[in-house]
């Protein structure tokens, strides 16, 4: 048998291995230092009321034989379905249930997509990058193109019409920079792509923590976006599910590529190497978009906003320039002094007690940078704010 | 963007669909007739109270901040794989817990588990088979051989030394046919497999209906295997989570092409596009290990057996050849009277009111053949022995 060679290329990513053996090593030497962790990616509150009730009500009908749930089907339960559609609808976007496919999450769907498209197709992905995009991309043996993201353009790089690209990854707001494509700038890359015949993979996990209503949440807002972009979103910012694994990917009914519709092809690979996502958790997922779950996660997105401002205030005050914290749970500064990530890691762990992640983790654009996120809690989060203004 | 042109190769499957349309079509021509379905491939019987009682625990602990769970680790927790570890070493099966892959399904990650090799390697399969053994592969490109099961063989196909395999799938107990492999028929493929240095994919979902203790519900038990088997189970029919989405795979540490860790590979692949399956659901998988649980699911699966044997008995008594229904929920019959499988469909909804699976929807060897399954409710089961008897 004939191994993938491809996976022989992947680098092994050391950044979080690296940071918790810094911290670990710090701690050990200093076991009196309160340590303050502001690199976590992971929400940190709990389910709001309205899905642990959806929840516990979707366990009791699992155990009764008149209200247990078997298979369902593979792209979603229509109640889950038709909730996307219609908080899409609310901000303009009309989509068809049947152009939303109910996922375990983001990452999953933004792996799996790759099967749709011919390994013979060149990939443009910005840099600094989630890792996840590259990777996915290596493992079946793609051509990359990186297209850099940094200070000069707010690390949001535009199309370079020079540059050719067949898939081309966007993610706004933008993990790891917290930058957000406003509506032109998103309008040139989806006329690019149609110019380009290239497919937009548009990641949108954080849309929920856009608050400007001038900046699109959604690339299906873009004039344009239905005949070249496929969405992904997620529960696990919006509503707290990182553990609980729910998400759905957007495929509009026009888009086409050489006459093969990828909404099809897309239900056909889902149908054929899925099973769907747990009755239960769907359950959950759907009670988000009550008015009741509506009102209780956006508490907790708000919760989370507030640190964010406060961190963004803080290196305005402090004259650092960064990037995010006002429509994104992300900030990304650049390291004062001229250092490096690692040397800026190393600064804040021994210096303030503050655990950050290293830019340079991301890519080598992130050399320089640093990333602090808004999901521990208030009182840890003033008191890292404090201890950084010191 | 050019497209994966492997799926314009993929054939639509019209089985249940047109046996979906014959039914509704009969019963609107015939509203009083009271049609039972033996065709159905998906337990009726709720999740035991062992799998309620820890899913209502873990939603309440997701809904309080100091045991809220986020990011898990994507291979499971260890409390699921350490269970898994211990139910294999009851039957004498030693693996290590790092061997051990939590998944939200068997049919997830034998289309999964493709991504690890190459499209240049020769895929063997049985004929009839799980459609999805196929349609993976063809999504990937790869030449695949078919191996004739038949009356002749038992259904139970045997290597033949003059066809040379990459990747080799088993089932056992089968799906569609209920055949079982025994223990020396699964050496001869385990010593086929090294010989040919290839992989063998052994899909062991209905493993918990082996009730024979000289059968083999495992690959694993078989001599040599760790060094060429990855085995896939599910607790979609053990423990009735068809909709509640857990399964699990084994990959041993020593299996190894050209140098490669087949171990790593696959966790590489879960870490870079699979986020873990839900707490809440992993809370309720291990329960099926706990004493209570074990005895719960022991109680159904006796159930979904006494259906089983009730329905093998009948076609002994009509002197109608089959496999399965002994350790398998399956039950695999000659269409009698020499009928084509959908004539026999047709006779058995029309004369009989019995809705059934036409075996040729499984391949050219399910010609001729039928399946009955064991999966509906003892009263209907009971009828339809009745009717078929008459």
């Amino acid at each position: 048998m004939k191994i993938n060679e491809n996976y022989l290329k992947l680098e092994q990513s050391y950044l979080f291995t690296n940071i918790g053996r810094k911290v670990s090593a710090y701690q050990a030497e200093h076991p009196d230092k309160k340590i303050i962790r502001l690199g976590i990616g992971d929400v940190t509150l709990p389910l709001c009321p309205a899905v642990i009730d959806a929840m516990h009500a979707a366990v009791t009908e699992m155990g009764k034989a008149e209200t247990f749930r078997g298979y369902g089907p593979e792209q979603g339960y229509d109640f889950l379905r038709n909730a996307v559609r219609d908080y899409y609808a609310q901000r303009g976007v009309q989509l068809k249930s049947e152009e939303i496919f109910i996922s375990d999450g983001a990452k999953s769907d933004i792996g799996n997509i790759l099967d749709l498209f011919s390994a013979d197709n060149t990939v443009l992905i910005p840099d600094p990058v989630y890792p996840v995009y590259v990777d996915t991309n290596i493992m079946a043996g793609r051509k990359i193109l990186y297209m850099d993201a940094n200070e000069k353009n707010g690390f949001l790089p535009l199309p370079d019409p020079a540059v050719k690209a067949d898939i081309i990854y966007l993610c706004s707001p933008n993990n790891p920079t917290g930058a957000v494509y406003n509506r032109q700038q998103l309008k040139a890359w989806v006329d690019y792509a149609l110019d380009c015949g290239a497919v937009l993979l548009f990641d949108a996990a954080y849309e929920c923590f856009i608050h400007d209503p001038a900046l699109p949440r959604s690339i299906f807002e873009i004039e344009g976006a239905r005949r070249c972009a496929i969405e992904f979103c997620s529960f696990s910012k919006t509503a707290g599910f990182t553990g609980t694994r729910c998400g759905y990917t957007v495929v509009p009914e026009e888009l086409e590529f050489e006459g093969a519709s990828l909404n099809k092809f897309w239900l056909r690979r889902q149908t054929t190497k899925f099973n769907g996502v747990p009755y239960i958790v769907q359950r959950g997922a759907a009670a988000v978009f009550t008015p009741e779950g509506q009102e209780q996660i956006h508490k907790n997105i708000e919760y989370y906003m507030e640190n964010a401002r406060a961190i963004a205030g803080a290196m305005r005050n402090l004259g650092i320039w960064f990037t995010g914290g006002e429509n994104s749970p992300y900030i990304w500064l650049k390291c004062p002094g001229g250092r490096s990530s690692w040397e800026y890691f190393d600064y804040l762990l021994e210096e303030k007690n503050i655990v950050g992640t290293p830019g340079a983790g991301f890519g080598k654009n992130g050399e320089g940078f640093f990333r602090l996120t808004a999901f521990g809690s208030r009182e840890a989060t003033l008191e890292a704010i404090e201890r950084l203004s010191k």
